[in-house]
């Protein structure tokens, strides 16, 4: 970024990330593209809200604040953490952002990325019904910054937006098209940034234009993605963000039969289902914790439910890495990311074991090594490499907003 | 079969497997395994209900009589056509039948094949939530023939048999034990008669002791196994027939999302979801016709449609193939049985192909010609074998009767 142009000298990125109940925010500089500025606002409509600035993150200059709050709404968080970002003398005034972009859930199966206007907010407002939770909260924080940095632009980065070049026969249920065509129902996929970003990143360290390849996000959410030439091909994730590999807290795959069989039963509602489906499912309903790394401690103690969730894991990445591999045909490489993706050996080393029929070999030292650098664990040699890629969703965000606004 | 015991010359085996609104019988001679007859009663409850008998099928002397029946039961049925066998003169009376052979759905995660007593038949009875259509009509057709063939040995051989040797973190679900454990929840797996008789059938073609590989049986309902040493280690339909590939009338994998939503928004109870799913989905939701030879008669017209439908079929097919390839590691080949895998060469040509980077070389002209028996439709010298391989769940229904009554 040494070429960065004259008119984004000392100039920045205001980079919002909002999730159901919090938002992460990041200030990055056009110039060195880092975060002056990293915040987190969790349990946004609960009395026991906390908002955490982290300034110079990541750096030996770190200072980190955290406040308890009440948020109401995700507009009440996003307003007075901008007003302490002044408070705090992070910056004088606003006067130095040139953009603003955000990360948006669900934007249809045509928007990727767009600059926001009208019409981009009301396609977010239509696509509410399939991200009820998400896309107001994306909605919400829009318009406030909108309030409060009046003329400076601002871009929807849709998470799904990566997923757009899936072929149809991917991304199509076969259901009764007067449901689909009714309610937009199809496999969108999520954590599009993520993949996006990953595989641009992978692509360069391998000294190549694009990647073809599979992609395994594996954090609280976990997905995979097969990407043929630097595109999206097919994804774990669905219409929802509970298809695929088992996660956290949700099931993942399942026989549709299952949870209309016990709604039966047990006279529970479509939300109700809902809801021990995606919060009370996945890790946490075989071991009693959705972190995988209680997981690991529970292993390593002989707890047989958590040898046996694990195994779930693990079995579900292989078969989805499996399937992508025959869709692809040939694939460079195998790319982990995300919290479990970067952080856990463990997990990567049965997962890379499956693939040694198909020509990869694993390191093990390599694969020992904990760094923040995108780094290979294979062998010297082996025909598919793996590599680890930490992510960095804010950036990816910031560089697609500065793109589509044409610096 | 040459060496048939003394005790079972000029002896049978009556074999019936009755679906939810229909029953199938065969009876076959224990001396050369074939069939005397086979009986198809269909439409068991309706007013306009058909049974038609096959005297000496599949031979130059089959003799097909078809009559109008209104059965209300299928405990009418099987009484109505034991007696029109000996009216008819097929048999002069029973005497010459050793057993009796029953495909029963589901018998929970144990059983496999067992001898009919009071506590087979209890377990059935336990198992009537889970496959509310057809272990009543399993049981019925059962208990008429212990009346009708007093002192005769029954065998019930569970269409989940195969599947009780899969791991567990191949068919246990990510949801809450408080339901799983309650309600006994997982992968059961269906169609797992054929599947065993198949994969049998294919290692002695191949000249092996047990076969490692995959197979597909792709029908009206579609399902494939991944198979190692003989043994079940996955499939893909799951709690249900639902989970897994697009089918006739089913939607096979699906974000379990999409119909919690659609019940919402369209106010359907779990019941009218099942349907939706279950009857009014897959290639007749995206095409108009559950049958493959339509959508491919649809497909030469130019029926943008059909090209999707059989995409999405084929597409499901090869990425499962894919994940239990990774599953297995190393594969002997590649199997179809089942009405389209039997005779559908433009299906099974697509689906080879996408496994020749991974060794599989399809040889186009033995994929089109046509045969009741086992074949090889791979060139000589192909890594892994693709195989066409006739499906006979009676005969096997017949062979594990006997084994297991000691013969």
């Amino acid at each position: 970024m040494a070429s960065v142009s004259a008119e984004l000298k000392g100039k920045y990125v205001l980079v919002i990330n909002a999730g159901s109940s919090s938002f992460k925010t990041q200030i990055l500089s056009c110039e060195n593209e880092k975060p002056i500025l990293a915040v987190l606002a969790e349990r946004i409509g609960s009395d026991n809200g906390r908002i955490i600035f982290k300034i110079n993150p990541d750096t030996d200059k770190e200072d980190k604040q955290a406040f308890d709050v009440h948020y109401k709404t995700h507009g009440d968080g996003i307003r007075d953490m901008m007003k302490r970002i002044v408070d705090m003398g992070i910056l004088p005034n606003f006067d130095s952002i040139v953009a603003s972009g955000h990360r948006v859930l669900l934007g249809g199966p045509h928007y990727s990325e767009v600059k926001i206007d009208a019409t981009v907010k009301q396609v977010i407002r239509d696509y509410i019904p399939l991200g009820p939770l998400h896309n107001p909260a994306n909605l919400a924080c829009i318009e406030v910054i909108e309030e409060i940095l009046p003329g400076v632009p601002a871009v929807a980065v849709f998470d799904t937006g990566f997923h757009t070049t899936m072929p149809d026969y991917a991304y199509t249920y076969g259901i009764p098209k007067q449901y689909s065509e009714k309610y937009s129902l199809r496999r969108y996929g999520f954590h599009g940034i993520s993949h996006k970003f990953v595989s641009k990143t992978a692509a360069k360290y391998l000294g190549k234009d694009t990647f073809t390849g599979v992609c395994c996000h594996l954090g609280n959410g976990c997905s995979i993605t097969a990407i043929k030439d630097g595109k999206c091909v097919d994804t774990t994730m669905g219409l929802t963000p509970l298809e695929g590999l088992l996660m956290g807290t949700r099931c993942g795959d399942i026989d549709a039969s299952l949870p209309l069989f016990l709604m039966e039963q047990e006279g529970l509602s479509p939300s109700q289902m809902s809801d021990v489906l995606n919060k009370q499912s996945g890790l946490k309903a075989l071991t009693g914790s959705n972190d995988m790394r209680d997981v690991e401690s529970m292993i390593e103690k002989g707890d047989q439910n958590a040898v046996l969730a694990n195994n779930i894991f693990n079995y579900r990445v292989i078969k989805y890495i499996g399937a992508y591999l025959a869709v692809l045909g040939k694939i460079d490489g195998i790319l982990f990311t995300g919290g479990i993706g970067e952080n856990a050996p463990v997990t990567r080393e049965p997962i890379c074991k499956a693939f040694e029929p198909f020509g990869l070999e694993l390191d093990e030292e390599l694969n020992q090594i904990r760094s923040g650098e995108p780094r290979e664990i294979n062998k010297k040699g082996s025909k598919i490499k793996a590599l680890v890629v930490p992510t960095n969703e804010e950036l990816e965000i910031m560089q697609t907003t500065l793109k589509i606004l044409g610096y």
